[in-house]
């Protein structure tokens, strides 16, 4: 259960509402080059949190769409050579423009492409946000890992020190998403204790969360946020709407329902 | 607010219990060449209008399956180099058999790959119908145009007048999709001011607009309804569709659902 | 209506139970090489029976994925040159490490290249189970049959001989999809008379019934059941998920939701 006092709620709640003025008086354009297993989730969630979805993976525009956009996701799930190539192509030209990147590197560790691919990416494009499950953490920032496909499996006890060790080495903010979300620094660690076990028995809610922060750090952009405090404000509402929709569905199809039409719901009322 | 005199519903009252007749009985089949993004609701949306979808992008076999297909349903969302191979070979089949081809040119203005891939579709290949955003076809009409992904932004006044030259231009009909439709032909104009707001907070409602275009050109070869009747019964109806869901709810997610719901009832229900 | 005895529920039950226990301890990660129509359900549907899914379809990984796999399952919906590539690097890998592979051969008599695309993964990799409906198994057994996209039109009164020669044939479980789903073997057939028709009114659920059947023939694996025991009950629960869910709604995507949701609950609760 959540244990944040009064004080911080209304802390995030003023946070979100300069981010949620910004977001709709801007509409940020928020592009992904992503899997084709969640695309639909994560244009879906984009356009809830107000913002603006868009997909270009093709080699022959990836970048130019960059032109227009207000960030970019890279997401690993089904990662190809191709694909790939675009996203180097996108990602150094969102460095150029100075559009935050948010790296999801999904199944990093799970094979020897993803690693290579995991590991280029990083090489060659400045990322703003590194979001990941603990095992794809600890892989980029230099452990051992077990990973089950996608999954992480195992204990990870240092992934605090991995987080800020890679944080540290990409000069980078990485959120390591769990039971708990960390969210570090190369000098700071934070934690996020809400969400809900929801979260995990549905596809998707990984790929989501990136596209999430990719909306909060378009807007943090416009205002005198830092980036860490609106990562840590998207974390917060993320969990918040996980939470209301437990409370209402205990089943994956219908908790995602819930869950998406919560989001829409903190920007679209009150 | 729909303006309709009970005339107009009843007339196209009368033009649905026709083609939803054909559709039954002859249950064609409606090819797609298509984003990844949204065409697991391009497939649902087909079926739901007692269509059959099919999506073969293959370059191998994309006209291949066009010899069975009833309509040909061509979508810029995510387009490649090699996607648009697929579409050219798939649409000059289309052309040769005489079935009825649809362009959705998604996001056509955005980047320079766009729209050099709708202008070579619309060189080679004899729409049925274009179907576009404001923004998309006052693009291929020849305006400059101000795009943000695949949204169209701006007040594009004079899209009717663009609409017309368009028809007039590649002798095909030309959909306007917004709060109002249009429906353009070289020397017509049609309204259609139903619908829902909630169409534009769900990403997907503009290919299934597209998907549900050419269920309804496919039925109208075999009546003796003309091109634009089909189109403005399809609008029509997809319009009622929205707005008997949005009646029930008001977020996106769950109105999705009403809304696919509601189309099947419509063909399967008295 | 389902014509099964109380004893042959009861015997379902404790083999259902009996590999419910094995997939909740090992959590199977299973893999998939398949359309990007119904990819997002085949993923929900696998976590929704408490497996893993995977999809890695890059030619670069998709057989170092299978390293860590329980099944496969190769899909032929959307079917590329270079997909396919990838299937028989995959199929090759899982029959060296004696993992089931499951084919799903969707639309295969559609086109020429679905016909030489399903034959070569015949001729090159070991099936566990293929899985179609009555024409794409028909014309895997060497019938001349009437695609119409992805869906067999027409009788198919020898279908059962179809199936247990293609059984033969290829040393494999079949199963026939339909109104009264068939399991053939070589010397043996087994009927289905479970389900509902609604599962013929939404798009994918022969997609997710391939995921399932690779879910239970994994689990099956580390049991003392069968292929045909586990193939068998995988069906029963399959269709008890779709008459629980239509006994509550009689629309597609609210019989979606029900469905699946059904089958989290026979995982997680009792």
């Amino acid at each position: 259960m959540r244990k944040e006092t009064n004080k911080a709620q209304s802390s995030f709640g003023e946070k979100w509402r300069k981010l949620k003025e910004i977001i709709k008086r801007k509409r940020p354009l928020i592009h992904h080059i992503t899997n084709n297993v969640t695309v639909n989730d994560c244009a879906n969630i984009t356009l809830n949190w107000g913002a603006l979805p868009v997909m270009a993976p093709g080699l022959k525009e990836s970048d130019q769409m960059v032109a227009s956009a207000s960030a970019l996701v890279l997401n690993l799930g089904t990662i190809s050579v191709s694909q790939l190539n675009s996203m180097l192509k996108a990602g150094k030209k969102a460095n150029q423009l100075g559009i935050p990147v948010i790296l999801d590197p999904v199944g990093v560790g799970a094979t020897k492409f993803r690693a290579s691919a995991g590991q280029k990416l990083l090489a060659e494009i400045k990322f703003s946000i590194i979001k990941g499950n603990k095992g794809e953490i600890s892989f980029l920032a230099g452990k051992e890992v077990k990973m089950k496909g996608v999954e992480s499996i195992g204990k990870y006890k240092g992934v605090e020190k991995s987080a800020q060790l890679l944080a540290a080495e990409f000069n980078t903010l990485v959120v390591v998403s769990g039971k708990s979300d960390l969210i570090a620094g190369e000098n700071e660690i934070r934690k996020n204790d809400g969400g809900d076990q929801m979260l995990a028995e549905l596809v998707g809610t990984g790929c989501m969360l990136a596209s999430t922060l990719a909306v909060f750090a378009a807007a943090a952009q416009s205002s005198e946020l830092s980036l860490l405090e609106s990562t840590e404000t998207a974390l917060y509402y993320y969990s918040q709407a996980a939470e209301k929709a437990a409370a209402k569905v205990k089943t994956p199809a219908k908790f995602k329902l819930e869950f998406m039409d919560q989001i829409y719901l903190f920007q679209h009322c009150s």
